[in-house]
């Protein structure tokens, strides 16, 4: 296997990447033996308890596209997912989905408490803003403060917590495709968007207008991703997904299965990485890496 | 009544300042009507019914030392409050606190529900760092990126979320004075020390010195405020506190009143709020308002 850099094989550039990230988040995320100990230790069970890092490595090959420095990118990759573990550690609490099994380990409150595992997720969303003002990830400093708002936009409740409510509001209805597209471009769509936009701003090759067919390459695969998950909910078992598999009907939580059947849901998930490839069209091979993870997306298996 | 800039009588300072801080969360925070509806309506209960405003007052009488503009002060000062306000609706929540009584309403939870409040607390931390992100509250970004750093950390889990784990872990344990400083200096000292200090970057003023006087005033009124809420929890009525009263000893939480009593209590503070009036011994009138809060944070009856 050759250097990431040098290979077009996606699983040795993805693997070289995932290294990157798990460094970044390594130095980030307090030591276990720094007081209060037992928060800390449980904050880096909710993070480094592995995970698939979809979200950093669609920063890396937004980063790519825009000549940005992997380094910087790998801390943009790190805020993100630090965001994306702190909804997790929440979103499995009683109160909300309540499940017990992430990533084939007891979720935070089973592992330590209720109490440490709200406050595992109120510091993780701290600590992505704190990176995001300590390191330098771009030599502008206003791209940096806009890279702030965008996350926070992305995170707050006109993005993921409120795809969340939209998510609380829905159980038990039937939603029409258009109203699940709305609900999942907030709950999961934003916080994959808010990944590919901070990866490019990390570097400056990049056009407002190629900017902007980045941000719909972003929303069109993180809807695909969607679409996918959940397939994988009602056809997938437990230990395959290291997550609780079904519980979307047990929850009766309307799924884009729920509303058009399995079949035409993978005929969907075809037609948005389709779509999304598309918008790539005019980037030729610097886009090499956002392709390949378009069609890990669509064609993974957990 | 003059206009408070003109007068040295800190309620009207007070109230004028408090008119432009509830102006900037009025400003910030998503109009009821939004979707989300319901989230955006209980985000907005959480923050707008009332409280002291104790920290947005900081921030302004610490901007005045810096010569700071005070509508740049009200961003700064209402960043604090949501991350005050996000951090009291989870302490509230079943399994923190457990409290239906909040400012004489309803907590959170209670008013909405436990999976709405918790996302009320996530999407309010968001904002706060949208704020910070989209608004100019100094002419230098690196000052502004260095806030964005400054209240993350005394959010995160080496301030005011790490305080909240040492609280629980504290439950029916005697703690020292040490120990009880040391809870409190994270719990709620980190974000008073913060208000502080977002106050004063908003301006120009201050030599590195100077920053480091102010920070120590900060500490110790943060104490100090500790100091007096113990003894109002201890000494006061639910109906004058507007939250439940009695309620540390009924959970069996340290407090300086379970440690030293009331009488030593109350000295204490006293001792706290001259240490803390020294520290601005140099400021001369610029540090008025300083002053009078420091006075008003001790002498207060709820």
């Amino acid at each position: 296997m050759t250097t990431a850099t040098t290979t077009t094989d996606f699983s040795a550039w993805s693997h070289a990447h995932l290294q990157r990230v798990e460094s970044a988040l390594q130095r980030v995320l307090p030591a276990p033996e720094i007081a209060p100990q037992r928060l800390h230790q449980a904050m880096r069970y909710a993070v480094l308890g592995g995970g698939k890092r979809v979200r950093p490595l669609l920063a890396f090959a937004a980063g790519e596209l825009a000549d940005a420095d992997p380094e910087r990118v790998a801390l943009a990759g790190a805020a993100v997912e630090l965001i994306h573990a702190y909804s997790l550690v929440h979103d499995d609490l009683p109160c909300m989905d309540d499940d017990e099994l992430r990533r084939g380990r007891p979720t935070c409150h089973v592992e330590y408490d209720e109490a440490t595992a709200l406050l595992v997720g109120d510091a993780l969303q701290s600590l992505a803003f704190h990176l995001l003002g300590e390191f330098r990830l771009t030599d502008d400093l206003k791209t940096q403060l806009e890279m702030v708002k965008l996350l926070a936009a992305a995170a707050g409740s006109r993005g993921m917590a409120g795809g969340q409510a939209i998510d609380l509001e829905s159980v038990g209805k039937n939603l029409t495709v258009p109203e699940l597209e709305f609900m999942h471009i907030h709950k999961t769509g934003a916080i994959i968007r808010a990944s590919a936009l901070l990866g490019a701003r990390c570097g400056n090759g990049l056009s407002e207008k190629e900017f902007s067919q980045l941000d719909q390459f972003a929303k069109l695969i993180g809807l695909a991703f969607q679409v996918v998950d959940d397939v994988l909910d009602a056809e997938s078992s437990t230990a395959t997904l290291g997550k609780t598999a079904g519980k979307d009907a047990r929850n009766n939580k309307p799924t884009y299965v729920s509303a058009i059947g399995v079949a035409r849901a993978r005929e969907l998930a075809q037609e948005l990485r389709h779509n999304a490839l598309g918008t790539l069209a005019g980037f030729g091979d610097r886009a090499l890496r956002l392709r390949q993870l378009a069609d890990f997306i669509v064609l993974r298996k957990f």
